[in-house]
């Protein structure tokens, strides 16, 4: 009925469907892609600095169609300590971000301004914003 | 043509209007109010974390006038270590959200899961988010 290599095709995906399974998570799915940056800004360069990224984030969600969401804010108590959170549809959208025109004037703009960065790459749990 | 009392109002009114303006800031609006919270979680109580808080986020938007955002995440290279950020109309309106039944839920749930915890009060620089 078939030949040698079918039936071995046919049991090996036979034993394939039957190990147990691992629950399937955003990263299995390749999902959205969380970008978060702490950073520290020279307080004399806070004003100008905050006006380059508002820039930055607005025009990301704006323009790039992998950009979901851009979020900037600052420390009440620290001003000088920000953090980023920025949503993407996945690793390449972010990746096509760091190549966008935007960010690019973004970087440059802001090389002097900051003390010190650190960026963590983070998958989902739950993303949430009120309806418009 | 104007009574004194009226006099005195119209050049009160006149000299504050005179007087130098400070930019707005949304701190100065008392504006949105962005809470960041760091967070280490028991890894063998990681799936567990995940259901609550994306329980209790989804409830916060869904049904609290005051709470505009809620994301929560974890960090690729390190699952353990999950972040929210959640942003509210005020102050106010977060004092509010840690009155609600599922805040409450949520935190009684999960209280012998965080082996870590510090929470941040933000102000916004910039909160974007792609049209629906």
């Amino acid at each position: 009925m078939f030949n040698r290599t079918t039936t071995a095709l046919i049991l090996a995906a036979s034993f394939w469907l039957l190990l147990p399974r691992q629950p399937v998570s955003a990263d299995a799915l390749g999902g959205q892609f969380v970008i978060v940056v702490e950073l520290e800004i020279d307080p004399s360069q806070l004003d100008a600095y905050k006006a380059a990224i508002k820039e930055n984030g607005e025009t990301a969600v704006r323009v790039e169609p992998g950009c979901w969401g851009f979020n900037a804010v600052f420390e009440k108590d620290n001003p000088a300590r920000v953090r980023l959170l920025e949503i993407y549809e996945n690793a390449d959208a972010f990746k096509a971000h760091l190549e966008t025109p935007h960010f690019k004037k973004y970087a440059e703009a802001t090389k002097d301004m900051v003390k010190a960065r650190k960026r963590i790459e983070n998958l989902p749990i739950t993303l949430n914003v009120k309806g418009k």
